[in-house]
């Protein structure tokens, strides 16, 4: 049993969770068949057997017999827009650029602050009931989409976005830069909220504010992410620009580093490959995105190969259409395969990493979160084993990626808090804000002003 | 509304479903925002509105308020192995040849008439929760997957397997015929099993066998399935051995035809494409087995633009590792916007009519299944729309195929008769028969002798 602190010694157990096959996600560490962790002020203090932590168990203030479902740490979502969930399904057939201009145009009338918290409430409990627990999320309006974060009890990395033109609600480009710093003073030490910089992306950014927004970042310590690479469309603007790819303008930029979160990174050379590589740079890979926008299918084994940290996301559901890390876990190991016809490419083991250890790295809390570990953060969930699809499980990676799905997870701990109880939200009442999101969406549907 | 014969005039009505938001799946038809359907004696008598079915709930034998759920026709998988279960999981990571050969190997020693109706009732359960109806199911031994199918209220349409090689439970290649015979005799007329002949594939059964198998599907006037272009290596094998490509040697074989239902069909090249169009021969499109064992991207863009029927499978839980039709869905719309880079391919009202009206098609169904109408078999599924990835729905066909998924799917009826309720299978007792194969599979695992 691996235990942290001194809590064989006497130290209060808030909850052991036991009888679960455990799914560590600790690279090369074996699968327990039946174990569990104990949870104390917000963290994991042991991982073991059931008989390990019987003792542990024995004084602990809540025992959750798990009965064979699996325990994992919660997933990692490492790009998204939760507040989209007004316009899921509103924009379709189009590529990146043309389905942009159209989803903008609507945009510009239905997004304010009171549609932004609504639309992040649901979107947040859509990947919070699926097993989520941390989200990498940016939207024109970061603020609606915290306070809904804090309201459910979900864990995020947010912050200002960034555009040069003119921005929803009437933000003007020069104001981007005040918005961010409020944001990060407002949120600097917060248990859930982890405030970084979230320009659109470089052909929306010109160098001066991407650089200031990176500044920012550094010097807050936060996160910076941004979309880069995405289309072949955007490749050649950005080449047109700038006179150079995607990638190489970004390095010349200044933005490539341990803190740079890129989502997408579909169109890459071997080149951008290596730059992203040697510069500590994470790549938020977002597979049905890119799949629905005829964006392309991302170089997934060449990054992994040249050593970049690869990180999943789901982007937001109006390319999707609903926001699900499950579908992105098994099109992570699906379409590698069967693009390059190698059934050999990515196992299901580095599936799982991508969606839990490499998107806390991706956050830089590789130290807090992503794994079941004594002294990590207590963020994990539970994962039936009781259904059709779930019999017989030779290996828990392989069911996990293949087989296993979001309506599976049945409950979900953030910092050892229950957030979700048997596949229900326990943070807020979600039937009325589902009446509200469809009586928005009527509007929407009939262009009815708000 | 649509009636069927005299039913205002008085007939008995069994049941009425109303209040849902109903996909006919008929082809250009609107969706109805709240309306219905009532059935008598298993098969659909009216499909309206709410107002309009008033006076038949009236009088219905029961009414079940679908409170804004989504009225569909029941899914058809064209392409499964069902019984596989017991394997989910344990062959990974090979293509289809190897692959092939190591879980052989393995069924030697665990495939028995008692574990094939054990892996067949799991398996069928499975498409059952997820609002499959009708499956087109092909194992060594099909007569314990069709007494499961019986057992548990699934339409399925099954027969003999043909190999030339040594088959499973001793089975000799030269009894194949007169098993096909049994299974057709013992089976005409029946009301759930639709009997055929299923030769595993060109390149294991010889062009007499095939022939064989051909001829008695048409002298029963049953269909003919098989495995057909689904790897490179096997237009290189068949290619060598007979001269010409997978689908001409099927057709210089007199093998393709209207009653003629291709797995796979991956690897074609104009002319074969040309030959399924002329033939009328159906494809079955199995988009995750064939991204998970290597074998490519069929060209269903392709394929659909020459007028083949194109139906969707989900193959075995050895290539998959659930068996998810929504899973399908979702892949025959993203996959070609991807890979082809172009999102204006396939819209999702065709992925729904792969999943129904094509898939009655290709089983000669057409008339029967496939659609809500009135004079139709009443074969639908309920799919709820109370959940935070269900808000707001602009458009049916799009939400079914990129947002909704098979955990929403919450009761099925199989000729009017609920075999799902409330997300609990109605037939059998499940949990014991998962307990048992996950005693199988502990069993595999460790190669212990049955
Ligand atoms: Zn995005
Ligand atoms: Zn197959």
């Amino acid at each position: 049993m691996a235990v942290h602190g001194d809590m064989l010694a006497g130290g209060p157990i808030d909850l052991v969770v036991r009888g679960a096959a455990v799914f560590t996600a600790v690279a090369g560490a074996p699968t327990l068949a039946s174990g569990g962790i104990a949870v104390s002020d917000g963290r994991i203090v042991a991982v073991g057997t059931d008989a390990e932590l019987a003792g542990l168990a024995a004084r602990a203030g809540r025992v959750i017999d798990a009965d064979g479902a699996i325990l994992m740490p919660g997933l990692i979502n490492a790009h998204c827009h939760a507040a989209c969930t007004q316009h899921r399904g509103l924009v379709e057939n189009l590529s990146l650029e043309p389905w942009l201009q159209a989803v903008w145009e609507v945009e510009q009338h239905y997004v304010t602050p009171e549609t932004t918290y609504l639309g992040a409430l649901i979107g947040l409990s859509e990947l919070l009931l699926s097993g989520v627990t941390t989200v990498m999320d940016m939207f024109w309006l970061c603020e609606p989409t915290a306070e809904a974060a804090v309201d459910l009890g979900i864990r995020i990395s947010t912050g200002s976005w960034f555009f040069d033109g003119p921005g929803m609600c009437g933000i003007r480009p020069e104001e981007w830069i005040g918005r961010a710093e409020a944001f990060f003073e407002r949120y600097d030490g917060h248990e859930l909220v982890i405030p970084g910089t979230f320009p659109h992306a470089s052909y929306t950014v010109g160098p001066d504010n991407l650089k200031a927004a990176f500044a920012l970042a550094e010097r807050h310590d936060g996160r910076f992410s941004t979309h880069a690479a995405e289309t072949r469309a955007e490749q050649r603007i950005i080449t047109e620009r700038y006179g150079a790819s995607v990638i190489r303008h970004m390095e010349r930029t200044g933005l490539l580093s341990e803190r740079t979160v890129l989502a997408h990174c579909v169109h890459l050379d071997d080149g951008e490959i290596d730059l992203l590589a040697k510069s500590g740079t994470t790549v938020a890979h977002n597979p049905v995105s890119n799949l629905k926008l005829g964006s392309g299918v991302a170089r997934i084994p060449d990054l992994v190969a040249a050593g970049v940290t690869v990180a999943l996301g789901t982007d937001s559901c109006i390319s999707g259409n609903d926001i699900d890390m499950w579908l992105s876990m098994r099109l992570a190991a699906l379409l590698p395969k069967g693009v390059h016809e190698d059934p050999t490419l990515i196992r299901p083991a580095e599936v799982v990493a991508m969606a839990t250890r490499n998107g806390a790295a991706a956050l830089g809390l590789g130290d807090r979160l992503g794994t079941l570990e004594a002294g990590k953060i207590a963020d994990f969930i539970l994962v039936s084993s009781r259904a059709a699809h779930a019999v017989p499980i030779y290996d828990l990676a392989t069911h996990l990626v293949y087989a296993a799905g979001k309506g599976d997870v049945t409950d979900v701990f953030v910092a050892g808090r229950q957030v979700v109880k048997d596949r229900r939200i326990t943070t807020i009442d979600l039937a009325p804000r589902l009446d509200a999101m469809r009586e928005l969406g009527a509007k929407i549907a009939t262009r009815t002003p708000l």
